[in-house]
Formats: structure tokens, sequence, C-alpha cells
């Protein structure tokens, strides 16, 4: 494999000697393609979805649901057949509420249980409807600083599937105030005014925390430089469990730039809510895993371990996660890029 | 207050001794946020709307409503709502006719009174109805020469809102045939064949103007280099009346880069529309309002004084317009910049 | 005239002594306009959808319609409308099956004229209709790597005119994961989980065909570098057609760059599904018309000529289409494209 950011499951059982290398890619389509010939990319409409549902599932019996008109599903034979299934789901008792989605570490094991129970409903919906429009009315603004065009593009597809609209900006770091002095803050309390949720990308991290402190509609982290990218790990745990059919007691090698990816550090955490989790980190000796993620991990009870040999632990892993190695976070130090690219390949 | 282009409200009847500092962000979000809950930009959106369907609503009863089938409302419970508000609102015989909104001149007092009551019909309808379709069927272009981000989504925001649809380009200048060598008028004709209304950014004075000269649909001057930005005015105005009860006989202050300031110019065109109103000048030497506006508002009986002393001049006024000294607007003089940055702020 | 790709009908019949010069417009916008008031760019809407489309109507009594809900249109006034107009299109025997669109040299004779009589039905659906839905539910993905406001705008109109949805990138040569080293084939197995449809402009030859040998997805090429632009040759050749009342027979001077102008590549190829077809070709002596297409047409059994006397070549064409001459397809040559550009200029 050379150039994209990938995933690979190694199903270990029987007599198989090497991994089974499944190439999939962030957003898990090249994985479903064949499954959802119609419907692309279900499992993140569904995911995104969960995480723009919430408020509104949650709400159905609430107060608060019968003041805001502006929530009200249009009536419709596919909004009331989604409406029946997310009965089903959520008269199970899996109620949950979610405002920011900021970092891994604000789920615990009930949420993401009904997150991912949300997300399997909407695969159905995906393959078996004439489409959503369960967020007809909502707007959702992509504010991003840092270009992202498959990042973006995700969540806007989740959108408009579900019947939402988008309001975007490709490059806002040039394109936006920003580069007038406008601090973030006040571009968000902006974008605020325009739309019912906002989705981030930023090239400092912690942006998003800053982002929204204040802010009175929800705001969802599509990345934060080197600091989290917490959707992209929801959808990570929640295809390791589709394709393993469990996330206890698994074993996870993280590959590749593991000081800079964001990606990793958001599955790491998200790893941590399950049992018995072994994680094996394999990097450039310049790229290694920080220590506030290990400490979090030895914290919270989880197993982990460092290591140089990508193929053994591979040969002792369930899943094996790489990442890219990017040369724009290495920044000036294009002698560490250079040492660091390439160390690790899996084909 | 930092960075951002704002607006103060000086309430002084009473014993208050200093301006009540309203932090009024240009498209008024921010103010409004606590009322609007769920619909956020209500203004802005009404205005929009407004503008794009002054010729909407106006047509009703004439013969073209009748020939046009694409103008022709989507029924609909939302929309029967909008046309039962609006028919009271025009029932009173604020009929207008808008076509292109190039320069804050071309307003006068009846028609700027019927775009401010549609305009509060519009936050009812945002406040109340489960959304509008009223522009259901209509393709605006968002064509911007000079990124700006919370402009641009601004008229985006509206134009979804009430059910319209949007192309937009983000960066005109680099991305598109003006790089080729296209003129602007080349690239407005051929947009024009795209879409039912273009909202134009351009870097340069007069772009809109020249735009709108020979096309067959209406194009909106959503700013023209250092020349005007109509209905950023038309806010303003809309937020005075609104905040203060009035326009007639308010004095008001405008500070900060008066010579590049696109927003006063338009600001100070539609303020001489109305009654004993005076204006204060506030601004470094180098960015001081030009001659032309001084001649027009002269020419209209509108008093004004300028003034080196912000907070006497705060002291009179009911209403402290600020706005941003921005780098952009000075080209090669970043001395001047400098000279001028940081001289009035109002905290 | 000067700085716009344009195309020039030259009615020679009769006493007419030039040629009647109709600056068309690539997207021929500026010739329909007084046609279609409403209903600005039909032809393109016209033949976007068909491209879309003909997908779709060709299989509507096939066994892939049953199986595909998401593909069924909405019930409506307007679809009803169409089904029957296309209805009666169809029953005359033109069925047709498209899935990418590559080269214009894919086409046969009677695809062309199926595409071109379902384009005349959308433009009686853009002028007498409220609208279409009949790509309700259809995401199309406009992955321009090269930036072009024009072509990008026309066919996201189209999509939005017809009821679809757009995921939009203007640059993803800048924007995207391409910067960070992920070949276009991840890009594009990327973009097809979140789209129904890919329109891909690139700033290489050949990489539309490289983009679609694995596609799951239609792939539409809008440009690729120097290679092709075979929609827009469709728009051509149909207003060819429709302005001169036939095909066959025709002389047509092309006339600009003709080594770098892909639209002029396209066109030359679709002429030669013509009978009797001439072909005159007009350029400076650094930017004539390469082997590959004389060596095609001449074994097509396509009479052309080359020429330096543009006034010549116009007094015997029925058409003369110009090619702007772009500097960017100069790359470091701006001797070249100083030598060439201006040389035949037709006002």
């Amino acid at each position: 494999m050379a150039s994209s950011s990938s995933f690979s499951t190694c199903t270990l059982h029987g007599s198989v000697s090497g991994p089974k290398s499944m190439k999939c890619y962030r957003e898990f389509i090249f994985n479903c393609s064949s499954l959802f010939k119609q419907s692309s990319n279900p499992r993140l409409i569904a995911l995104c979805a969960d995480l723009t549902q919430s408020r509104f599932l949650s709400n159905v019996k609430s107060k608060n649901w019968e003041q805001s008109g502006r929530l009200l599903p249009i009536n419709g034979v596919q909004c009331q057949a989604l409406k029946v299934e997310n009965k089903i789901s959520f008269s199970v008792g899996n109620k949950f509420q979610l405002n920011d989605v900021i970092e891994a570490q604000q789920f615990d094991r009930d949420i993401l249980n009904a997150i991912f129970e949300v997300a399997r409903e909407m695969e159905k919906v995906e393959k078996n409807s004439a489409g959503s429009q369960i967020l007809k009315g909502f707007l959702m603004a992509t504010l991003f600083y840092e270009p992202s065009t498959r990042t973006r593009l995700s969540f806007e597809s989740a959108m408009k599937r579900l019947g939402g609209e988008v309001l975007t900006t490709e490059n806002a770091r040039e394109f936006s105030s920003a580069a007038k002095g406008e601090t973030l803050e006040d571009s968000r309390r902006t974008v605020e005014g325009y739309s019912d949720i906002i989705v981030m990308r930023h090239f400092e991290s912690g942006a998003a925390q800053r982002a929204t402190a204040t802010a009175s509609i929800p705001v969802i982290n599509a990345g934060d430089g080197p600091g989290q990218h917490p959707t992209q790990a929801l959808l990570d745990v929640y295809t390791i469990e589709r394709e393993i059919g469990k996330l206890d007691g698994i074993k996870v090698g993280l590959v590749g730039d593991l000081a800079n990816g964001r990606t990793v550090r958001s599955l790491a955490y998200l790893l941590s809510k399950y049992q018995d989790v072994k994680i094996y980190f394999v990097s450039p000796e310049v790229v290694k895993m920080k220590d506030d993620i290990k400490e979090y991990l030895t914290s919270k009870g989880v197993e982990w371990e460092e290591s140089n040999d990508l193929m053994e632990v591979a040969s002792k892993c369930d899943v094996v996660y790489q990442t890219l190695i990017q040369r724009e976070r290495f920044g000036e130090r294009i002698d560490l890029y250079e040492e660091a690219r390439g160390k690790y390949i899996v084909d």
C-alpha cells in the first residue's frame, strides 16, 4: 500500500499465516461497495446522522420538541418508515444525548452502543428506502480551515442523503476573515447564526474545543491539527466490530505516524472503553505515540506495548490499523519525514 | 473589541454615562441568538428574501406572474401561511419592485419601508413555521471574486432556509476564466444562463454596476472593492430601527476606516433617506470619509461633522458604528495601515 | 471578439457577404437567453440530464430497475409530465445505455440522435413546467482538479434544475489529498462512495480514462488537460444542428489553438460520425491540429484541409468554431503563446 491511510483486519483464526489485508479506506466505502451498490457510504451516513440526530431522536418526547417547529420532520413515507425503525431501536432503551463531538474521550460505552445501533438502522434506510428526509430543514456548515475533500464530502454526502442542506467553505484559512485577523471564536459565532450544526476541520490542536466553548449550536470536530478526529475513530471502531464481531478482548496494532496521527489518537481513546483490549504501537522512532495517550491507557487499565516488528505484531493482532505518514505534519523537519516514511508498509 | 467589524448602540437616555456597547456583528446574529434559538439569522434571511422576492411579491397580481410557471410557489402549509402574512403586509399598500441591488442610493424611503416590512414578516416565518419553501425552484449563484465566507454563507443560508438552491464559487478571481483573461461581463453572462439571481462580490469598485449593465437576471452587489455594500447597509439600518425604534432624528457616529469601508459608505447613503439625521465621522487622518459622500449628504440636507474625539462623539450619539480597519484595503501602504489601526477601539 | 471561446455560425445562403457572427458561448446560454427567459441553460441541462439519465431511462423496463429503490422517481405532477414526454421519445425506439462519458469517439450516430432527442424534450420541460424533480435523490460529485467555474456551475445547475444534489470541490489539486500524495484512483474510489455520478475535470490528458477504469459509478469527463471535452462537443454538435438544421454535409472551420484545444479535438471526433462533413483547420503554425485527429478523420473518410486564410475559409463554411488560445496550455513556452495569440480573431 502506498499513500492512503488504511485499515487492515487480520483474521487469524484457522490456518491463515499472514494478515488478510482488507484495505479499508477511512470512510470504508471500499469495503461496503459490494454490499450497498446504490447506497454508497452508508456507515458514514449513519454515523453522521447519529451525531446530528441524536439530539433529535432523544428529544422526541421532551418538551423542547413541542416548542421547536423547525425540528418537526416532514411527513412522508420514507420518514415514517424511518421513525418506525428508530422507535424500535430506541424502545429498547438506548436513548442518548449528544451535543458537541470534540474528542473521543467524551463517549462512554453506552453512548457508543447507542450510536452504533442507530448506525445499523441507518444502513437499512439507505439500502431499502427511496432515501431519507429525516434531516430535512437542517443546515450544516462545513467550516474547513484546512482543506480535506475526503472528510468534507463525507459529511456533506451524509447530510444530503438524509435530506439536509449544506453551507460549505473549502479553505476558510485563506478565504475567510481569518486572513483579516478575525478570531476563530468570531467566525464560529457568525457561522452559528447561519446553520444548525457546524462541522469544523482546523489546523490547530484544540481548535474545536475553543470554538465550542461558547457555541449555542453543536460543533463536530472533523480533525484539529495533530489533536483528534473523533468521528473517524467512531467509524473505525464501528467497522472493527462489524468485521471482527466484537470489541472486547481484541488485539489491535496501530502502525505508522502515531505522534501526529490524530485518527490513531482518537482510536486509542475509544478502544479504552472496551474490556481486555491490547494495543501494539508500531512506529518509526521519530513519530512514536505520545505519552498522554500511553498514560491515559494505563490509567484505564488498557495493556499496551511498543514494537519495531510489524510482522510479529501483525501475527498477534485481530486488527492492524495503519496511518499515512504525512509530510504536512512535520512542518520544517523534512529530515524527520524522510526518516519516517515508508518504514512500515502493508501491501 | 479587537478585530471584527462591529456596531454599537448607545442608548443615552436616563443616567447612562457611557455607550451601552452592543457588539452587533455584521449579520447581527450575535444579538438575535437569544431571541431565535432555532431560527438563526432571521434578519438576514428576511432581507435577502426581500431582495430576491420583491420581484416575486410585487408581481403576484401582474401579468408576468401568469406567464412564468417556474415562479409559482409550491403549494404547502408553510407556503400558504407565508402568503397570508404577505398578503397582510402588502394589502396595506407597500408594493415595490426591485431588480438589481447595486448601490444604497437606489432606494427611497418607501421601498426601504416595504423591504423592512417583509423582513419583519420573515422573522415570524423563521420563528413559527417549519421553514419556508417560498424560493423553491430558484437558483442563486454566489459569484465571489474576493473570498468572504461570512457574506457568502449569509446569502446562501438565507436562500436555503427559504427553499432555494445555490451555485457557488468561493474564489472566482483565481478559480475561473478570469485567470484566462475572460471579462467580468462574459463571466456574468455565462453564470446568468445557469441561475435566477447573481450575488456578486468583487475586488473592484463599480464591478457590480458593470456586471449588471446588460444582465437579464437580477444582480445583487455583495461588496465591490472600496465601493459599496448595500445589503449590509440595509441590515444596519434595519437593526438601528429595531434597536432604537426610529430612524428620523437619530445621531450616528461612523468610526474607523471611512475611506475604504464600503459598508459605512452605503450606510451613509441610506441614512440620508431619513429626516434630521446627524452623522459624525471619526477616523484616523489617512482614512477619512471621502468627499463624494460628504457632498452627497450636504446636497440632501444631512448634517455631518468630523471629529477626532470618539468619546465625545459617543456621548452625543444614539448609535456608534465601527468598521474594521483592514490591511487589504491599504495595498502596498502598510505604513498607512499601521498608522490607522487601533486608533479608535470600542470595548 | 476578445477573450472567450466562441462559436460562429455562418449562414451564407443568399447574398450575405460575411459570416453572420453569432457569439455562442460554450454553454450556449447567450443564444438561448431570448428563447427561454425563465429556464436558463436548457440545452446543457438537457444534455447533462441525458448523460446522467440515460441509464435511468433505458432501465425503466429492465430488471435492475425493480431492484434499485433509490432510482425510483418521486411521484408528482412535473415528473409524470416528464415521463409522458420521455415515453413518447423513447417509444419511437431510441433506447440507449450510457455509462461513462470519456471521449467523443465512444458515441455512435444512433446514440447521438437519442441523446439529442432527450435534450429536445428537456428543453420543453424547462420551458413549460415548474421545474423537474427527475433526478431527485441523486448526488453528483464535481471533482475539479483544475478550477473551471463555468463548466462546473453548468453541470451543477443542470443537476439542481432537475432536482438532484451536488457535492463539489473547486480545486481538488490543491485542496485534497492529492497534495498528500494520494493517487487519482484512490480519490475517485473515495468520492465514488459518496455519490451516484462523478463529473471530473483534470489537468492531465487521460485522467478520466484512468479514473473510470475501476469505477462502479459513472464518470463524466469534463475536460482532461489537452485531451478531450466530450460533453462540450455534444453541446456544440447539438447547437450546430439546431442552428443549421442538419449535420450531414456541413462544412466546419475549426479556428485557433487546435493543438491544445480539447474541445476542438472532441468536436472533430463527433463530426466524423456524420456524412460528407468537411473540416477546415485554421491555426497558427505552433498550435496546429495534431496528427492523431487528422489520421482518425482520414480513416473515417472525413475530408479535411489546413489553411491560413480565415476569411477564405469562413466564406466556404456553414460554421466557424473558434477556440480561445489559452496561456495555461503553453506551460513555460510563453514565446509560443505570444506568437499564437490574436492571430485569428472573429469579431
